[in-house]
């Protein structure tokens, strides 16, 4: 009998995304490039179940339905193309090749057009939920090849977490790069949701000074309303585990914060393609101060530390509006973010469904969250929302804690607590909200000194004007019409 | 006679960097791809002057002095690369190839290993200043292959702006594209002080209701001060500017402001070597947001304006606070700008000297100020400062400035006027004074979903520690010593 689909690389996240096929009735054909991992798997944790073993390239391919389907779960890089050039000659037209890793998504649109020059179809997917997602429902997010996607719903959308209605977080993103990309937003999210939890964490711990098990509970009553998410129970738990010493384990941990690159790429595009993705590139710089800790130690000996303000609020409600701020600035995170998208969807020509992308990162993933139900409803509701914030469920939910994440960062700017991603929520939401911002002074200096020309208010759009600022003589000309 | 250097590219900057080379006692030959503008040049404002018509690459080249030195003031990107490849084949071993544009000195790095394969010597170098610096004395910030350095120095030096005790704003940076780099960042913090400038502005405009003569006083005070500057000193030009109705012609201008790319790339340069640059990419956001003018007015009709606060304390001593709030900053912001010199130093092995660099910015270019002198003094009093807020000077600077910037950051918090350059400011210089920031808990969360490993404080560093999180009955072996 043949297998149903193909697998390169066993490693954890491999393993744990076979093992989940085969126990939704897939055969499988497993490969790996120490050949030794493939027998040692299959007599191992697969013994007993519908793998097939395959110690080539060649053998791998020979075993499978056609056309076949072969998944990748290499390290992303240089690992993949060797991994895409050993199995091409033996794969034939209409077959296709998957790639599950964290590959940078422009790197599937090469490899996506290079392998259908050759009559290949190619997909790039997003898979996320960590080693135990991929055993017991992952988060999938495919995109590649449109004509790919018959042949693989059915093993990926049984394989993926579900949410309560049943519907599966997996669905096709779009054309070439379209998965990956959306994977790479879903990590910078990821990135964004962390550093507020940090922050919020930050201004308990040192403002408030409350004890670890205090913190728990806070998390814990948030768990049970509007944040209620992953991240938060994890933070839970976090805090409430004791080290052998019984003192709070996190207390002992270093605060160096590593990064594994895709919140540093998702920054990358949103600056290059001009989207003002502020929350996620000032999480990514967090993590980049915390990794200078001797720096920072330094610094405190030379500079002192902050000269902050004690507290001297109501502990309960300032709690309460730490809840608020963390939920208004996760809108706007997710409103960024969401910009992101539909921006790339636009440079790329995606039709992308955010609705849809939304349901994909309502379960599985490390983003998952309640929160992104009602996302999904408000794209259900108006496919063609141009911002998340301008939805009706949103908008009203952003305003109602507007204040109190005004106030919390207001009062860690007096404290001397540094709370970039919550101050850049608000910034970002204030100045959006701003229809005459201080650009006109920034246009006339660059027209100062470059040339660089203006629009006016009172002229149509599109007209552009040059001023000779340093003009003397009162000239009534000093504007001229220059395009 | 032959001319002692080439120029292409007869567009206002290069016909005004060749007037400049000419006026000191060079002689210059001279083409442009339209030959047209050769002649046109020649017999119009270079009439009477030693310039050396060429109407092909190879009469350039034949008109000039061995080792040959060809200048392109030619667009970035591909036309460059056009017009290399029109001059190689009439160049020969220890000619000079320089490329005075903004190229990405990603691209001045690839074109100096090219050209030195085949024996040429290339130099990417930075002009800055404008159209009025190229003809006067522009800051010049070259760099690539060394051994050109001694052949282009005489010209360079003589042809860029002075300061006070006559020293020229340009010596050679580095390696390859050194020069391009430090132009790159010189840019990016020009965004920056922009940035700040307009935020001021802001404040003074919609919280202080000031009219723009007003303000322009209060600019023209700055400029006898600590914040004496090119920037700041047409900034009040233009607010004292009068449209041809007599009102300031500052307010007709559309707050909608463009971007040519050098500050994005100084943002996404700082992500990839993981330097928390946050204020310039804060800048570059900035612009973004700026720019999409409809979706503001749209989002103020949907969202209403940001609720704040009016201002209610004492209108002079708020001014005070706001040049404080500026100056600190703006130290803020280079020192973070020297931070990426410093990583890119690392990176590429380039041994940059910046206290040279400092006095390149001191006059010519944008950015040029008073303050850059004072950096130049830090850097040469310790050639091995680690981050200017450490020198003497700036960490008494900035600390006396603290109290003002934290207090229009909460001000502008408060009244709902987006400050996302000085906030960010204070949120860097509060994380980088903490020794302790919530990164902890940001390392336990990655532990927990992803295995990803921790460090602890009261354990050596480079010991890396994985927790069960999960684990149930109380194990006290949870941590494992893993690598």
């Amino acid at each position: 009998m043949k297998a149903d689909i193909g697998l390169v690389g066993l490693a954890v996240m491999g393993e744990n995304l076979v093992l989940n096929m085969e126990s939704h009735g897939f055969t499988v054909a497993v490969y790996n490039r120490t050949v030794e991992k493939v027998d040692a798997f299959v007599q191992g944790r697969g013994k007993g179940k519908k793998f097939i073993a395959a110690h080539t390239p060649e053998e791998l391919i020979a075993q499978l339905k056609k056309p076949r389907i072969v998944m990748m779960m290499v390290r992303a890089g240089t690992a993949v193309d060797d991994t895409i050039a050993k199995l091409v000659p033996f794969l034939e037209k209409g077959d296709i090749l998957i790639d599950g890793g964290n590959s940078n998504y422009q790197d599937t649109m090469r490899r996506m057009s290079e392998l259908e020059s050759k009559g290949l179809r190619y997909v790039g997917t997003g898979v996320s939920g960590g080693e135990e997602g991929a055993l017991n429902g992952p988060s999938i997010m495919p995109g590649g090849s449109d004509s790919a996607w018959p042949y693989i719903k059915p093993i990926f959308q049984a394989i993926a977490a579900k949410v309560e209605d049943g519907s599966p977080c997996c669905d096709w993103v779009g054309p070439n790069g379209a998965g990956h990309f959306v994977k790479m937003v879903h990590n910078g999210i990821e990135y964004g949701d962390m550093q507020l939890i940090s922050e919020v964490y930050h201004l308990m711990r040192n403002q408030l000074k409350m004890s670890a098990d205090e913190m728990a509970d806070v998390f814990e009553n948030w768990n049970n309303g509007e944040l209620d998410s992953y991240l938060i129970s994890i933070t839970r738990d976090i805090l409430r585990f004791k080290d052998e010493d019984g003192s709070p384990l996190v207390d002992k941990i270093l605060d160096a914060a590593g990064q594994k690159g895709t919140g540093k790429w998702t920054g990358i595009t949103a600056l290059d393609f001009g989207v003002p993705l502020t929350l996620i590139v000032e999480a990514v710089f967090a993590r980049c101060l915390s990794s200078i800790k001797d720096e920072r130690v330094r610094a405190k000996k030379i500079l002192g530390a902050p000269k902050g303000a004690a507290f001297s609020g109501n502990k309960g409600s300032f709690i309460e509006d730490l809840g608020k701020a963390l939920y208004a600035a996760k809108i706007i995170s997710y409103a960024q973010g969401f910009m992101l998208l539909r921006e790339a969807a636009s440079e790329y020509t995606w039709h992308l469904n955010y609705g849809s992308i939304a349901l994909m990162w309502r379960g599985g993933c490390i983003i998952r969250s309640r929160f992104l139900g009602k996302i999904k409803e408000a794209f259900d509701a108006d496919k063609s929302l141009s911002n998340l914030v301008f939805a009706p469920f949103f908008s009203s939910q952003v305003l109602e804690n507007e204040a109190a994440l005004r106030n919390v960062v207001a009062e860690a700017v007096k404290a001397g607590i540094p709370v970039p991603a919550l101050s850049s929520a608000l910034e970002w939401f204030d100045a959006l909200r701003t229809d005459n911002l201080p650009a006109n002074l920034l246009q006339a200096q660059r027209d100062y000194f470059g040339a660089h020309t203006y629009e006016r208010v009172d002229r149509p759009r599109g007209q552009f004007f040059h001023t000779n600022w340093t003009g003397h003589g009162g000239s009534t000309s000093a504007s001229a019409y220059v395009v």
